[in-house]
């Protein structure tokens, strides 16, 4: 940990400074994935750990946050989706348990980044193109994750990949950009560097850690998974990007025959993601995870995964000023 | 041009050795785009021109080529798609005439790679996916292009978009990997070199050059288009990345309906693509182009794209290195 924070002092940037963190690295706020340990674990690696409101019930999220305040002194995050029935409800636990970040998507961030910021609490919303990254700034944000079509669960409808978002959400807003999508390596986070983000958000590498909740046998598919393993689905209704079992089959089948949005609807029924995700169902339950998984091949403690990001974001940077400006 | 090859002899690697280019720039082989004009304008620039063969008649291949040896004294290359029906013809053509590069896509490059190096061409293979990477490497070819899902055109089934698909790549061959989809910028140059690729292949910003043998008012829907205005469809066939216009709207209509193959191929007839790229139809015609269309607002001459993209990819690789590792 000391040795992270000598090294990693380097990366330090204005999403360092906006969430008060060592290195600008963020764990994606996942559905059946990051609770209160996974997000504990990597706020006290030096990165910003979220909870992941959007498979909680109020009272569970509140769980969540105050064992997430026993288990880090560092600042951490709520992952907040606005079109979810209970926002209220999670909003007001978040301002009265004193989370200081909140990271929004899923909804127009004009509705609540005014109560968000009047209780001291610096908010972030994601989006999936510029016109809604101009919009969140607009609305008082004080930074974006610009969030690509390579990204696992929910995506949008647009489908511009990570490589052509993210420049262009730097063109159109001055506050700090975030990238996310596809993101797993070190390599991976020089290179959103290049495009002018400031810091990464990172989802399906922490599912491969001990620290996530989601149920082993998932974590194993995703380790197993390979290239083409993951496609985005349901755009009748959600785009959501799955990896692909049995279940996924079905739906492919379903939207080839041209089933209506009601049958789809009914096909994906309630609680399909808990059954995958969080009880290991890899036949009938939905499976969200981001191309990345590719690029994933080993269970690691999330510690390690930030480390690693940290410090091969910085060889990679090191490596080619070396090779094309010539600098030792 | 002196002053480009004195600022850009810094990114030489084995790219710009293995083509004796100056810039590891390669423009994308494109139908009804990339005739002699604009390859040899690229190649006089410092990067690697191409010749697309895919629109051409064999004897009109010729001509190109003849052309292209009278416009430029430095290497440039055909592509030639491998199921294309006039390959054969193609390849007896390439190597009468001495060019010094092939690119292959859309084939089994097991079949005439050997062919093209016992002429003493070097062949780069254009795949979509790590395992026809190694197939391309283990059939002989000298390096690959790893084209992403954001490319224009004809397009991989994975969807495996650039971000993910490089680092795969790289990690897959030991041959120089070229990164493709979605790089329109040199700052996205740069981000690939993050991800181990030693060069890019740009088409799109290519199009938006007066050299370009594209209609004009082709040219100017490119200049206009933005984010989410391209969208890969014809899926049940031979997927393809347009912009989206009338005729896209018919195909997309149809695909939601469901019909059949036969039915989208009768659809999609004969010569749509001439139809929109060349003759300007935008009403009726096929506009293949990139996701990177969005990032591109203006025409400019081709050899003026190859330098801003070289030094704009020095610049951020500069600004990195002062921002992040403290070197001046």
């Amino acid at each position: 940990m000391g040795f992270l924070l000598q090294i990693c002092k380097m990366l330090q940037n204005r999403v360092t400074q906006l969430f008060d963190i060592e290195v600008p690295i963020v764990q994606g706020g996942m559905v059946w994935a990051s609770g209160w340990r996974l997000a504990s674990a990597v706020s006290n690696a030096g990165g910003l750990g979220i909870i992941g409101a959007g498979s909680m019930y109020p009272e569970v999220l509140k769980t969540h946050i105050l064992k997430c305040k026993a288990a880090t002194t560092r600042p951490f995050a709520v992952n907040l989706p606005l079109l979810y029935p209970n926002a209220a409800e999670h909003i007001a636990s978040i301002i009265e348990h004193g989370v200081p970040i909140v990271f929004t998507s899923a909804g127009n961030p004009a509705v609540w980044t005014q109560k968000l910021r009047d209780a001291g609490i610096t908010v972030v919303h994601v989006v999936s193109s510029s016109k809604f990254a101009a919009k969140a700034q607009l609305a008082g944000c004080h930074a974006v994750v610009a969030e690509g079509f390579e990204a696992g669960g929910h995506n949008g409808r647009e489908e511009t990949t990570t490589l052509v978002l993210v420049p262009s959400v730097v063109s159109a807003v001055d506050i700090p950009v975030i990238a996310a999508g596809g993101i797993a390596t070190g390599a991976q986070m020089a290179s959103m560097l290049c495009l002018g983000a400031e810091g990464v958000q990172v989802g399906s590498r922490f599912v491969a850690t001990p620290e996530a909740s989601s149920h082993m046998a998932f974590k194993e598919a995703v380790l197993a998974s390979k290239e083409g393993d993951t496609k985005l689905v349901l755009k009748a209704l959600t785009p959501v990007r799955l990896l692909k079992n049995p279940f996924f089959e079905a739906v492919v089948a379903s939207e080839t025959k041209g089933v209506s949005t009601d049958e789809l609807a009914a096909l994906l029924g309630k609680g399909r993601a808990k059954k995958g995700m969080l009880e290991g169902d890899l036949t009938n339950g939905e499976l969200e995870i981001g191309q990345a998984s590719a690029l994933i091949s080993a269970l690691k403690p999330a510690a390690e995964v930030v480390y690693e990001l940290a410090t091969d974001c910085l060889s990679t940077l090191n490596r080619l000023n070396e090779k094309y400006l010539g600098q030792k």
